[in-house]
């Protein structure tokens, strides 16, 4: 490797990516913004230090952020998007023909700036559809002024460091359940419990003291490394085995274009390891 | 980090592990063992730079390999282990009371000894077993010298570069059908088919021409970099729903002490994604 980016998020473990070509680096009013291309995950996305999306692997993410949420709730029409300023997210949830508003909340202008420059094959046309309205705003602030609002909110949050810290807060998972309205399901991700088993069990306890019960299901980002992460699930309506059944039944009719989710992966992202179940399930 | 340990498997990427502590670093008659202590995964056992297991994340690998076959046949007696020399397939195993025999057959007998003298954490009392029978040998010999014989065969093979070429080779699975008796099951490790797509979908077709039909399951396992590792089943057999059915009911009776394995984890692990069954399923 003669350039070379190195994430350094976690204690003792390091993961070093071959840089063939620099797309952009610089500081934003906000973060350190870096855009590189490898040779095993395409074009790269660093906040921070910190890989936040790939070309190759982003399916793997942002599917199940939405698809799962989507079909669980039957008939989401108003979807807020927390972050996501690459657009990986928004794309997903634009597949779905019932949603007729997204508001995608990310704080730094020159993320979505960035992506739609170099980012395409991560965010397709999402940009281009008049679903889309893209705000760039503090997302509890927002949160604040849009009580009762949306029948789905992805919260895709970055790692609780700096900045992002308050997107971790108790405060922050009540203002998401204030801005939902009926039914309406909020997902956040929540870490990759092998190396981030504290944040996980938080997550859990913050998250059961606003919605009671919650659940926990899984997806698998190579470049999240560290194996399986953790998508933490709160509503007022938690999932049962006939809302799963229905969710599965709406996905096996709908036949998206996915490279990730199916129905199967769909049930089989709620079956947790014993070790992560002991974790999502602390007192 | 003062001491590293770098992986460089994968093209254009690579991982690096702190290390706290060298436990071993010799070269033995077949390949360069090293041993390490590392912050994050505890004990680490690479050979010729590659990480074959850790203390911290080797459940999420061993049980995989060996409790879901187990319960898919029902009764499984004689066992062999091809590598797998650092004992923690074997220690799974050796949990299910109606195995007589396992037959661990691994090349290199250094790498038992450095197991036996560091890895307790990953074998247990597997050792000491009066059920388990080290062999120092070929595996392809021994196979040979076994036809008929054996109820599960885990391939527990390292990645098809160098030595273990031949454990990839159409002869190996043929040798591997013909050492099971009656309705045995073969389950090989298939990589990672982020990174190696040409070994799953070559690990398939072989099997394929031998077997008529197989099957691929996932694992997760954090030091196998790049997400889900595929786990290839053949059987004259084949998995039914039926008899995945039995299987996770043996598992519910069983309350087997596991880190990862569950009945519900069984049943997700052969929920593949769309990617991944367009690589398990090409022609």
């Amino acid at each position: 490797m003669t350039r070379e980016f190195a994430e350094t998020l976690h204690a003792g473990y390091a993961q070093i990516f071959a840089v063939s070509r620099v797309l952009a680096d610089e500081q934003s009013a906000f973060q350190h913004i870096q855009l590189f291309e490898n040779p095993a995950f395409g074009r790269v996305l660093a906040l921070d230090g910190i890989v936040q999306i790939t070309e190759h692997d982003e399916h793997t993410y942002s599917e199940m952020m939405v698809h799962p949420p989507v079909y669980e709730h039957g008939d989401v029409e108003r979807v807020m998007i927390a972050g996501g300023g690459d657009g990986a997210v928004a794309e997903e949830v634009l597949k779905h023909p019932s949603v007729r508003v997204v508001d995608l909340v990310d704080i730094d202008r020159r993320v979505v700036e960035l992506a739609r420059e170099f980012l395409g094959a991560v965010h397709g046309k999402a940009f281009e559809d008049s679903r889309l309205r893209v705000h760039f705003d503090d997302a509890s602030c927002f949160l604040d002024r849009h009580q009762g609002t949306y029948d789905l909110i992805i919260a895709d949050r970055p790692d609780p460091v700096g900045a992002a810290e308050t997107l971790f807060a108790e405060s922050f998972y009540q203002r998401v359940a204030a801005a939902l309205r009926g039914a309406g399901i909020a997902v956040f991700q929540s870490g990759v419990p092998f190396f981030q088993e504290d944040e996980l069990r938080d997550v859990c306890r913050k998250m059961r003291s606003v919605w009671g019960e919650v659940s926990t299901y899984l997806a698998v980002t190579p470049t999240y490394t560290g194996g399986l992460m953790a998508i933490t699930r709160g509503s007022s309506r938690p999932v049962t085995q006939p809302i799963l059944d229905a969710a599965l039944e709406r996905g096996r009719r709908d036949l998206l274009r996915t490279q990730t989710y199916t129905p199967d992966v769909h049930r089989a992202a709620y079956a947790l390891p014993a070790w992560i179940r002991a974790i999502t399930d602390a007192p």
